[in-house]
């Protein structure tokens, strides 16, 4: 058993002390796991989206100082009371929202809400006591997502972590603590394209790019897609994506121009980009009596989804997903197998690779719109 | 054989001359059918509220002089030219929506909006050669959704009719033609509440109480009814409604009031009143992570569907339907057979009954809300 069991354990994290400055790499401590908590050792981290909308904390609710961080792989160093599903050793992924296994959500074949551990960007706190395991001289620093991986250290409710094959390479399967999974799920879990099936992707962003991936697995037929930053065509070719809109190309709305394309509208749409637009050309987009359009971007707090209601009573449907519905301790194991089996292949998301102390160079390749994934090493 | 096959049929149709005027009781005649057509013998039509809505044509094209009907139940006279599937004698429903069996629509198993025979409220002729087979002296008057069966004869698209048990008693199963299949469709077609379930159904007419019916068939235990006419509350009661809200009676939105006595919301909701703001509650009170809510209302033209996208993202599903997802030809028939072998009570719908002449009364007890169906008798 390792010594820092029960131990305040002093590491390396980098701490974002105001909205939109670089992230400081600090000397932290990380308190030793409460109950159902445990306490992972990171190896690798990854950047994903929401990080930068948090850390830039543009119209959300600013809490700092932070650790962000939520796709990750690991190790358990330690484990609180009354944990029994893992131990020290255990390859684990953490994951931004959770599973109890008990609530109405966990209960539920459909939903992966769970009531106690679903996603909460506001609170920077643990759920068990209400405060921080990370200190600076004493000094809290706040949680994000449940799971501030940009840390040697962090301490997770046992909800919200995957365990995984220990054979899995955590610098690959790390990315599927979020993003690609998300993308991924959205195709395979909620849209599920039919063999055959025309599918559209908005935006091309590593969640876009695996809900392609979803689609080709499915065995769709064509996949169109969408996204305002050409520079995205080139690469998605690697996904599935046969074709390629850029609404800056047409006059008309670009539901317009895909159901032009495509005899009426495509059977499937996933939009992938957080804009409201985007969601709205979305749905409008497939084809009437059987289209299925499914949401999963991130919109702003005070947009509104807008149609006409005939575009829905003509038999089209709209759904939206969490995390691609996938439960995390429940199914993300067997996304890893798949990756495993070679049934997926994840090595094209990753297209950047910084040590820890470059960590702020993962947000300039997002920011600049180069990067799907960027993989931190934490050594 | 009868004597009038390949003749012109003289006989008692009830016209609309204006939009809103009462209905006149003329001599028409009736041109035989053309290819792939069929002429029919109505025996008892019903109103809906559809032949109102036009027949007021508030917001409509208007289409005058015009025969509206489109509930109803008769025997073919005679055939057109390419009619296989019918013959003289066969007893059937005709239907607003119809069904070729060739186009994608057709074939595809989740839609069934044909795409040469699907409703269209502003044709007023035939679709085969563009012109009316009903005239009085000569000047044409217009069809209305392909059915019009406010008239003793008719001719009807060989795809809009559905022919069915010839023991079924015409007088009750003619209530299946539109409004009692849309709404039970609706429920068991596409909300699918799994047993147990807690439905919503908003506007309890004839189609939201079919709707109910549909939840109550599929074992939902509580259905919650909501109107803003609270004399359709006791009615309901025979529909398996269980719990009643009437929207004037809460200050905040009836979807609030709604998630309060659901532990968060229903498991289903159908919307039967094509009030937009009725559409809006009816989404936003489904439970997230697994709620279905299913539109069936027809809207204004210039209505717009607005709610905010994180209400769609929290894994609700938003649908729409048209005649309950049923296929007029494929499908009607066994839902005659429900009835025959008495897992569906059509009696209950039926709350009044005139005879032809009296036609006029139906519109004033459907416009007063105190109708469900007013059967019309043609004798
Ligand atoms: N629901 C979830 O569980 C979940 C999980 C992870 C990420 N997300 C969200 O998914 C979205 C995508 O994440 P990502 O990491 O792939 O982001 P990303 O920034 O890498 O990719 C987004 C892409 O969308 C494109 N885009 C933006 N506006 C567009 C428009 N109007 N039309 C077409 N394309 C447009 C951009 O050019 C970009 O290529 C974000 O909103 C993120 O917050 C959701
Ligand atoms: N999609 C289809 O295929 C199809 C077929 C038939 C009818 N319809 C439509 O279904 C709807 C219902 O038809 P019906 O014949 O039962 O009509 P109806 O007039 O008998 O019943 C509608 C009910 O809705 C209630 N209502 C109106 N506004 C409301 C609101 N804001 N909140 C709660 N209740 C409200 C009314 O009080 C009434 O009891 C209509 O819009 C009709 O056009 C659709
Ligand atoms: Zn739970
Ligand atoms: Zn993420
Ligand atoms: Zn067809
Ligand atoms: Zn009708």
């Amino acid at each position: 058993m390792s010594s820092t069991v029960g131990q305040v354990i002093r590491c390396r994290a980098a701490v974002a002390w105001e909205a939109g400055k670089p992230l400081v790499i600090e000397q932290v401590e990380v308190a030793p796991p409460q109950a159902m908590e445990v306490r992972l050792k990171i190896l690798y981290t990854a950047l994903c989206h929401t990080d930068v909308y948090f850390w830039e904390a543009k119209g959300q609710t600013p809490v700092f100082p932070r650790i962000f961080g939520h796709e990750a792989g690991g190790i358990v160093e330690s484990v609180g009371e009354g944990v029994t599903e893992l131990s020290p050793g255990d390859h684990v992924l953490p994951v931004f929202t959770g599973e109890c296994g008990e609530c109405r959500h966990c209960n539920s074949e459909e939903s992966n809400m769970c009531d106690l551990l679903r996603i909460n960007t506001d609170r920077g706190v643990m759920i068990g006591d209400g405060k921080s395991r990370f200190t600076i001289k004493g000094k809290p620093i706040y949680h994000f997502v449940g799971t501030s991986t940009f840390s040697e250290y962090t301490v997770v409710h046992v909800g919200c972590v995957a365990k995984i094959n220990p054979q899995a390479p955590l610098d690959k399967v790390c990315v599927l603590s979020c993003g690609v999974s998300t993308g991924l799920g959205a195709a395979l879990n909620v849209a599920k394209p039919k063999p055959g099936s025309v599918v559209a992707v908005f935006g091309l962003g590593t969640v876009g790019l695996a809900a392609a991936e979803g689609a080709r697995l499915s065995g769709a037929s064509r996949i169109i897609g969408v996204d305002l930053n050409p520079s995205r065509f080139e690469l998605a070719k690697k996904f599935g994506v046969t074709e390629f809109l850029n609404p800056k190309d047409h006059d008309k709305p670009i539901q317009e121009a895909i159901a032009a394309i495509t005899d009426g509208g495509v059977d499937r749409s996933i939009e992938c980009t957080g804009n409201i637009s985007a969601m709205i050309s979305a749905f409008e987009c497939v084809h009437d009596g059987w289209g299925v359009a499914v949401l999963v971007g991130v919109p702003n707090k005070d947009d509104a989804f807008k149609t006409h209601p005939m575009n829905v009573l003509n038999e089209r449907t709209l759904k939206g997903t969490f995390f691609g519905n996938y439960k995390p301790r429940s199914d993300i194991p067997a996304v890893v197998e798949k990756y495993m089996k070679k049934e997926l292949e994840l090595e094209k998301f990753i297209t950047h690779e910084v040590s820890f102390s470059e960590i702020n160079k993962a947000f300039e390749y997002m920011l600049a719109g180069e990067s799907l994934r960027c993989i931190i090493r934490m050594d």
